[in-house]
């Protein structure tokens, strides 16, 4: 087998068999297969496609490139969920108590954030104590006894992804749907998962744009999901602004408190309550997603739901204090109010420069090695569609960098000041299952 | 400029301006582009296609980013002349003579031959004593005297070209029009032209299978001539069979020397005197085509055409006795008929198999470093539409070998005998300028 045909197959539309997608990803991942006739397949397949057996057999070699995360231990249909990425996103820290406390196993392996985006086990270590390397033995005992455990990504998983993902994004190949859909699957079936919910994000703020090209994505997964035997649901939600009101690591420990305390804000709990209920559903709990949710509500309301959280805080080492006094989570010495100096409706935001603006504060990460300022954040404090008089806060920056100038100036921009009234936002577009 | 926003312009069809491609030829050039990011940008372009503008910018590139032959010294237009590669194909030895004979300077720089395809360069070493490897100033001298010169390729021309043609091979993207073109073209500009007669070969045995592509590979080739202030015309001829009947390299001289005698194949002749009068033409020595050739139809049949070769060799310092005795070029020891063991009519040729047999014989070489065998060739007896008898020779091996049988195996697949008599063949289908 020659990759030169291979590329040339694909540039002039065939499919590639799965021996044929065997040889590139197995050659590509043990360096047999040079970068540059990689990089030349992949924008033929950026132009060509690929049709559903090919992507399945494409995500079947990544997962194959590397190590996979043995769950047969645990009881139980392990649930899992992913979001293709979003700024304000604590959807996680709000669903794992949740679809836990029904006796759904959550073995989660989350990873940290980049950019505009934060991670998961970045907003979990701003809780004193929390920790998120845990043995193999301890995750595995903890998710059969607590039902729930998380652990930051390590092992040898998806290398074909890593080098291909890395490749993609210096060769303009990053926008595919079949190569972004076997990235995201690849990475969750390694993980050992039985069943996954994707949270697809569509908007300004989220990599897909359009709704159309965030169903194909969805569509794309599940249809993956389904040829390698993992039960997956899609969420299609919006991202035309900020998950919530909070951004930054401890103010998003804060909201996932609030949400799970019947005070959230609409939006961020209408997309938890819809992801966990589908979660519950996949993992046998309930038969349908009505059921599971109305459970969640009386959960949350009753009290039981935040006690599941403060529990989940405990078994990783976390002081569960704080989820009852989120006062004790960091704080920033400097809250800078960010005021509108035009009268109107927020109209639109950009809310990957919300996630710059807060990278910018300290909360988030320019280059993988640098640190994070936990308590660094921003509060939204005026949302889509909301009225703004001259001279209301749109945010408050929190911060401990005596110069914010520019973070200040980057978040003023996200907001659209408009004069007339948006349409109504609709929080959830569609599930694709 | 980041390569990466390049690649993702022309990936969306659109077009890169001047500083761009400049930009990216020259930091591949050097070495600052890696490969992997070229080549995508490549299979872009293959998909995307360029503008007119964009290919002469991109020839324009090719030719400053190594050195160029300064030819300023010989006085008139300058005439050379390209074939886009075919099998027998000895063009250029008939047309130096012819073209240089009324007073257009032909100062040629040519290449040898790899594969199944010769070179002009390995057929003029079959004289004895040829000499290709002139000082600058001789080269230059002979051309004003003599209104002709040779020269093998030397010093670093074209190198962004050498080095996107390596990358190509191997990644899928050859068969780009603009690519192709501009690869071409960089190359005769480098080499210090000032009007070029381009033979675009269509047909099974050269790169351009149809007759739309050869057409829009020579408009595009002549739009870059336009762009770059180069007069440019080609002439796209038949490649549905090897041209004339001999193949090798002292088998080409021969022929060479049968058509300037006035008995050479009728296809032959025909290319070679299209080809002539154009480069005539352009070089300002006749008004129109049809001028040039009856004059060299005038030159041939006094026997004046073939004392101009024997002073072109002579002033190579090649023995011009070779010219009135061909018997003395290099003699094969053994003579292998091939003979039909089918009766009908050859109906279709693999002309690329001619050369590879060719090459077997060791005409050719397989790679770079290998050594020829001057005396080895293919004598053709039966062309496109030719009755051939059970037991007809259809071709003759001229070899030093023992072993022939694979190249035996090989011409004799090249013929295709067909029940019923071929149409026709064109020689010459159109010009374009």
């Amino acid at each position: 087998m020659r990759i030169v045909d291979l590329i040339n197959k694909k540039k002039h539309g065939e499919s590639l068999t799965k021996a044929e997608i065997d040889f590139f990803v197995s050659g590509y991942t043990n360096g047999e297969i040079p970068d540059y006739q990689i990089s030349a397949l992949l924008m033929a397949i950026y132009f060509k496609g690929m049709e559903s057996r090919e992507i399945a057999d494409l995500t079947d070699a990544m997962v194959r490139s590397g190590d996979t995360v043995d769950l047969s231990r645990i009881e139980g249909i392990k649930v899992d969920k992913h979001s293709t990425g979003g700024v304000g996103d604590k959807i996680s820290l709000i669903v794992i108590p949740l679809v836990a406390s029904v006796g759904v196993p959550v073995a989660k392996m989350s990873g940290r954030g980049l950019g505009h985006t934060g991670g998961t086990i970045d907003k979990l270590e701003a809780i004193e104590g929390f920790k998120v390397e845990l043995s193999n033995e301890d995750f595995i005992n903890n998710v059969n006894t607590y039902k729930m455990a998380i652990v930051g990504q390590s092992g040898n998983l998806t290398p074909a992804d890593k080098k291909l993902y890395a490749l993609r994004d210096v060769t303009g190949t990053i926008d595919s749907i079949p190569l972004i859909a076997s990235s995201i699957m690849s990475k969750k079936i390694a993980a050992g998962t039985d069943a996954i919910v994707l949270d697809v994000k569509v908007g300004s703020g989220a990599f897909m744009k359009s709704l159309d090209d965030a169903r194909e994505l969805a569509r794309t997964m599940v249809d993956i999901g389904k040829s390698l035997n993992r039960r997956t649901v899609a969420v299609i939600t919006n991202m035309d602004q900020p998950l919530g009101h909070e951004v930054g690591n401890a103010n998003e420990i804060k909201e996932a408190i609030e949400v799970l305390s019947g005070r959230g804000a609409e939006d961020e709990t209408e997309v938890a309550l819809t992801i966990a209920s589908y979660m519950a559903v996949l993992g046998g709990a309930f038969k349908n997603n009505e059921d599971a949710r109305k459970h969640f509500e009386k959960l949350i309301a009753s009290g039981e739901a935040i006690e599941v959280l403060k529990k989940f805080v405990e078994i990783q080492g976390g002081n569960p204090d704080v989820i009852t006094h989120p006062e004790k989570l960091p704080q920033a010495s400097r809250h800078i109010e960010v005021k509108a100096d035009l009268e109107g409706f927020v109209g639109g935001f950009d809310s990957e420069k919300v996630g710059i603006s807060a990278m910018m504060l300290g909360a988030g990460r320019r280059k993988k090695e640098d640190n994070i300022d936990f308590a660094a954040g921003i509060t939204i404090k005026k949302k889509l569609g909301d009225h703004v008089n001259l001279g209301d806060v749109l945010c408050v920056l929190h911060t401990n960098l005596d110069d914010v100038a520019e973070a200040e100036r980057v978040v003023r921009s996200a907001f659209v000041i408009s004069g007339h009234k948006p349409e109504a936002v609709k929080y959830i577009y569609e599930i694709v299952e």
